[in-house]
């Protein structure tokens, strides 16, 4: 059968080849608009992609991430206690429709918890198309338990782990040219130069999670934790009931965000992510969206990054949220926070 | 960001492009049938579409017509009081897989209510095809409220609103060929001929609107009216919850209604519809039929038209009702009616 | 209209055509998995696909077997009191993605019941491709009622009900070569010869049953039962609310017996089947595999047959699950199983 791991089964240097590798189809892609609402065109545009010079429509880079993490949550993170963070996602090739996608983990750091019954794997994941092309990576921790709380964990490493990715470490296509850029296809004349740093954009359309939509579009990642599924074993927990998939939350944000940032093209990094609060069925989600930098691209004058902070919230309008942390604990999230995500996008220059 | 319009953004004449023109794939024809129960063979089943002579699957028409209609919410109906009305519904070119389609509108007409608040916005919309040919068209009034009570409406435009599109502007394929139809890939033999004037036809097949099937729906229409997704809003407003987009209550009713009009072929005009109460998830769908009108088309002994209303009616049985309006007040619809639509379909002529 | 069959509609030896025929797309492969969290990489994946001979991704049997059976519903079951069983199901031939299904049934048997007010009616259904080639067919009986009483049913005919698909007309295509079968994509070495007879797997990943997805699948399949679909009639029954299509279960059974039999290739027959419990939005299904007999396959060194017993559970860990049958009523289901399906599978040699 295949085995889902526990702390001692890793190892520094272990690498795991995960299973079913994942052809991405038409049904995907209106499966993921249906599920998210997301709207951005070039998702779902024939004319405004190919229009960019994009061969055909991408695949949207977020159902990207979560079917080639859906891939790795059998053999890293089916025992987890906890999905600690991630970071390092870079957004290295784009994908079409059609491409086979395989997911591969190295172990890079572990560390036993001083009370020996749990501790902390880190892995690198990478993802390949059919051509063994890299299209995206990542670096992941996760808290595991132990089978056998007696199993030796002999080496402590902890790896480093970056606060963000290097804009030069950034991909962009060179086949994408910005240059003749449509806004009337958007809705929006807002560009690069349009943004300010420290600039905040509240998200006030909310959605509301349903439990047949959360568990559908786990599914469709294939993503198989059981937390999100069973509802038996799930009322015996402190939750009482299933959990949502944190990708899903994300998916959600950026759905919402688009009524903000209609002109950010793609994802090519996440920086780092904390699914700061759990989701269930019934909440309504809003977002926030924060600049936190601006970047020019070398040798490109049609298009610039952001840096974008976007925060999830639920059951609360954008606008009444008035600090993302507790007021009287800084360190600690707002109890309607639910996600607190950095990440880079492209957008058209402008001025 | 892209603005949302009010009764003051408006004036006659004014030219909408609307944003995120959207390519048609077979995961919208697929949703389409999971979420509405749809079993019309011309939409799923090419061998059935080649034998009338089609190229390939044509996409549902309400599918396009939700589709497109949903580029049009965030310009036109976003901040929506109500969506009065519309008309002059026009199908007017096949829709197949892999067609991008973008919406455009213009301002036909404006008129500012008396208590100087809010006013009616009509305008014309247009559907077209990546080849720019037109492959739908209708007239749409809806009620908006002023953003600044203060600003001037100038001018009054009441437009024309036809009672029903004309037999003689409505456009069939000349490929299609109906001559050689295949009753026994619809399960009946009831053609054209068979049909009468005044008949009335109870479909008692009753459907349940879940929530995630209606937000799915509407979603893939990428239709944002906020309405329809945001529980936290929906609570604080007289109805409690979130609304069922009106379009997704047309396409469950033409789905009960393939039972008894199994050779209706294309849905080619849609004359006037009336969204008479409001639907909740959990309401259960049923739907009547009555035969309006009878006409032949010019130059065509293959096919004939018929011009039906369908009436849906939620939480009562068909043949239960027994009077549309409300037997003490006949122009008040009863409160289980919920969709009073007229439209005129194609349909083998037979005798 | 297409009517509905009562008991006395039928005869022996009576041909069917049934209607609608259904082209299977890229959108119906991908609900499917979102429907049912299905994992199985030969119908997810092209890459593996292509590795053992096929010319592309086939479609998965049980959504060939759940859209050919939905084609007969309105014919065959639409009045059922009961559908009481169905054997000898053989999936003969491959459908791939822009097939073509048609379903055809002769009637092999009829019984009228005592009390003369229904009755047996037993089927023979036939599925065949575009290219006229037949893919499945299966026999099947269910309970019917009469429309009127006073009608008589002249003959009694029982057919032959074979217990199981003789290994000997199991059809395995010619171009599948499971030689080198790649056991990385599935994540598990257990071959056929790693399986003993008499050995029970627990699987006990719990899948909820959430109302939108059960009806979205029947609806994908445009089985037309109501029983699935109408609350408000639902309510008027012993039942109380919406009664779960059966062969939903099946599928989430099956999509949860990958975990334990990561290696099956395809399901070749379905030897019997009982739904013996119903299943309602709300329950968490589980499963239970044990395995009934191993064959090789004249001819064949590279693969070899499992026939398995594949036992649905609702709302109880398989692990607690002492007896499938009621401990003090050895000829009763135990209340918490709700399928009890015989079916066997093609998986490679190994030693």
């Amino acid at each position: 059968m295949s085995k889902s791991n526990y702390l001692e089964d890793f190892a520094v240097g272990q690498k795991i080849v995960h299973a079913i590798p994942r052809t991405i189809s038409e049904g995907d892609a209106s499966l993921y608009i249906a599920l998210t609402g997301d709207r951005r065109p070039l998702f779902c545009s024939e004319t405004f992609a190919s229009h960019l010079g994009y061969k055909e429509i991408p695949i949207n880079d977020m159902l990207v991430f979560h079917i080639a993490f859906g891939r790795t949550v059998q053999d890293i993170s089916l025992n987890a206690i906890a999905n600690l963070g991630y970071a390092d996602v870079r957004f290295t090739s784009s994908v079409f429709l059609g491409d086979t996608l395989r997911s591969e983990s190295t172990v890079i750091g572990i560390k036993e918890n001083s009370n020996k019954k749990n501790g902390i794997v880190y892995v690198y994941s990478s993802v390949y198309n059919q051509h063994n092309e890299q299209v995206l990576s990542w670096q992941r921790w996760v808290m595991l338990p132990k089978k056998n709380n007696e199993a030796l964990v002999p080496t402590t490493h902890i790896p480093e782990i970056k606060d963000h990715v290097d804009p030069k470490n950034i991909s962009i296509p060179s086949y994408l040219n910005a240059r003749n850029f449509d806004i009337a296809s958007t809705g929006s004349d807002k560009l690069w130069g349009d943004y300010l740093v420290g600039q905040t954009i509240d998200h006030s359309h909310g959605l509301t999670v349903d439990e047949t939509a959360h568990t559908m579009a786990t599914h469709l990642y294939q993503n198989n934790a059981r937390l999100h599924f069973d509802e038996h074993l799930m009322e015996k927990t402190a939750f009482k009931k299933r959990l949502v998939y944190g990708g899903h939350i994300i998916s959600l944000c950026h759905a919402i965000n688009f009524q903000g940032m209609e002109n950010a093209l793609n994802i090519v990094a996440i920086n780092s992510g904390v699914h700061s609060n759990p989701t269930f069925a019934g909440d309504t989600i809003y977002a926030k969206t924060v600049v936190l930098e601006k970047h020019k691209v070398e040798g490109r004058s049609d298009l610039g990054l952001l840096r974008l902070r976007l925060i999830g919230i639920k059951n609360l309008e954008p606008s009444s949220l008035h600090s993302i942390m507790q007021e009287d604990a800084p360190k600690i999230y707002h109890k309607n926070v639910v996600l607190d995500i950095d990440y880079t996008v492209t957008i058209p220059r402008g001025n």
